[in-house]
């Protein structure tokens, strides 16, 4: 095992109603202002909004609001909330919704604290050191920004989707209910599976160095996603599956499986960002259309963790049967495993390399992923 | 799922050559003076007295000594403790060794802020609020006491073996260096092997509802330590094998296989403290000893999880099967289970079982657990 270094300090307050209580929660870490950040508007459709309103009411919490985060958040937007933060001095930030929603979130918390420009933070030109805290109400589980201190937002200018990572902005509280993630729509649930799964193996089968016991967790999460969306596209209202499912996407990402390997990288995510940048296609989505052909195209640099997926995972010896059969329960469950399927023309191919160049150059990896491979790889899409 | 809260905010330091850092981890928490608390001496012919000393002195920590800390370790050594804390006003607790002293000083942090007697919180007399911070260099790896709030004291006067548990006593950093660790001894590898394997079984087969992602994290844990016990019986000196030891070690009892979890309890060690109490045989020696037994009385009570325990970790199909090859695992290793084995009579039996059933009343399981009943399980072993 590699030397390595755990802390994650997030508390997770996990259950059937306990968004009632975030007002408490807030309370309880001296905080009495908060920005509430949200989405376009379905948490005032479907009741969570008031819920909220009323818990900061019923605590003395006073708050501001910053609606109209979208799935790939925009820089612009972090930046009207860095904006109303400082101008009237909100004490930390509350993100109400998923992925998208709460990295907004932790953006504005690591800029409000900074006088320069937050982007500065996503392209290595300044390191984070504060932030103001972040507290969490989840609506969807997939990316585990609630558990950790990772935040991807797209500059809307520069159409660059990168990403910062600090414990600064683990939030302080995450309430993770698994009734609000009951609605969301099969496409997404499909998304959200194909992410966690992603999260699963980018170090597993990356890093040089995997211990045992990583990899029997990694198993263990993709094992239960894999069983639970299955479970959730039948009966979207199974309350256990929809809570396992939201429990592994958590643990899928807060920094349990990298302990103690060596060597890992996130490839599949350095590529799928471009998609996401370029195309605007949802992350799950473009990750669907990633994976299969990364790992077709990296299985012989791993042999003997690919060989074990496949028993594992598929119970098959041949890696290459492995694959095949990840792609087609992708399929399966309603994600895009070919361009087309994605909406991205074969043209395209070209541009969206050179787009994933420049971010595997800002996370180091530009040695292995220059733009000619990051096409062979996406050709096999 | 059943509704959780999932808070742990130990930082853990893990690796080679940590223990040189100690002084600046302390230092970088704002701590000033610490009581170093320890064993019967090895620290010293170690070496590792030593580094801790030159780090504290590096970094500016100023430090009084509490040696003596044995294996169940002592209330009259805690209060010894409790008091050159108050009378120096020490900020904080550095404890070096295994479980014993890192309990030691866990239970010193908590009195140190305290005016009445410690022991009130063992017994339920107090709630714990606060306590000075904790902090750790492990030398033993088999209780988690590195990245819980638990600490098990014996109080000499009463021959109780009772315990705390708060999160105010989590250690705020520990440093787990699994080259500290390579001179146990078998005997006490054998222990610390059975205690890590007790901490995933006690809610794995006592719950009334075990998530499936749960059980697969236990199941994993039983297997790496398993696995890795046996490399260490042949070559103390394998790293990765001790290191993945001691991680899966903080692993069964760090709050994350009981998340989701609904009803369960510690029987097991229960039973076992008054093993540890009356005869003062080791912890995990003890604990040899209860499991099999326990595991045999309660075996159909939960038949379908003793069923999935014998076919996950044993292969069998026939439960009864597992239970045994587990005990056959431990004789294997060298930790006894049967009385005789540890050195305690028959005729002691009815005392243990009387002296269990009070920390049974204590934990609120002695309507299950009678004075009868403990003494039908004992008799199994």
């Amino acid at each position: 095992m590699n030397d390595f270094m755990y802390y994650n300090p997030t508390k997770i307050e996990f259950g059937r109603a306990k968004e009632n209580n975030i007002g408490k929660y807030i309370k309880e870490a001296n905080i009495k202002s908060v920005l509430l950040v949200y989405g376009t508007g379905s948490i005032k459709k479907n009741g969570l909004y008031k819920v909220i309103i009323e818990s900061l009411n019923k605590y003395g919490i006073s708050y501001e609001e910053l609606d109209g985060v979208v799935s790939n958040p925009l820089l612009s937007r972090v930046k009207d909330g860095i904006k109303i933060v400082k101008e009237k001095k909100l004490q930390a930030v509350l993100g109400v919704g998923g992925g998208s929603v709460v990295d907004s979130a932790k953006a504005i918390a690591v800029g409000a604290k900074y006088d320069g420009d937050v982007w500065d933070f996503f392209i290595n030109k300044a390191q984070i050191s504060e932030a103001i805290p972040v507290f969490t109400v989840m609506t969807l589980a997939a990316t585990a920004s609630e558990m950790n201190g990772n935040s991807v937002i797209m500059n809307d200018e520069t159409s660059q989707k990168y990403s910062i990572s600090s414990v600064v902005v683990n939030p302080v509280v995450s309430v993770v209910n698994p009734e609000l993630m009951a609605s969301v729509s099969k496409d997404y649930l499909a998304y959200s599976a194909v992410d966690i799964i992603a999260h699963s193996i980018e170090v597993y089968f990356t890093a040089t160095l995997h211990p045992n016991f990583s990899s029997r967790i990694v198993e263990s999460i993709i094992k239960t996603v894999m069983e639970t969306t299955e479970v959730l596209i039948k009966n979207p209202d199974d309350y256990d599956a929809r809570a396992e499912f939201a429990w592994v996407a958590i643990q899928a990402l807060n920094g349990l499986t990298p302990a103690g390997t060596e060597g890992g990288n996130f490839p599949n995510h350095m590529i799928e960002h471009s998609l996401s940048a370029i195309y605007n296609v949802a992350h799950g989505a473009g990750l669907g259309v990633v994976i299969p052909a990364w790992m077709k195209w990296y299985e012989s640099k791993n042999p003997t963790q690919f060989k074990r997926f496949a028993k594992e995972i598929f119970n098959e010896d041949d890696s290459s049967k492995g694959i095949k059969k990840l792609e087609e329960w992708f399929v399966k469950i309603g994600a895009p495993t070919t361009l087309e399927a994605a909406g991205i023309p074969r043209n395209g191919i070209q541009e969206l390399a050179i787009n994933a160049n420049e971010l595997a150059s800002l996370w180091g990896i530009d040695d292995i992923y220059t733009t000619n491979v990051i096409v062979e790889i996406l050709e096999k899409a």
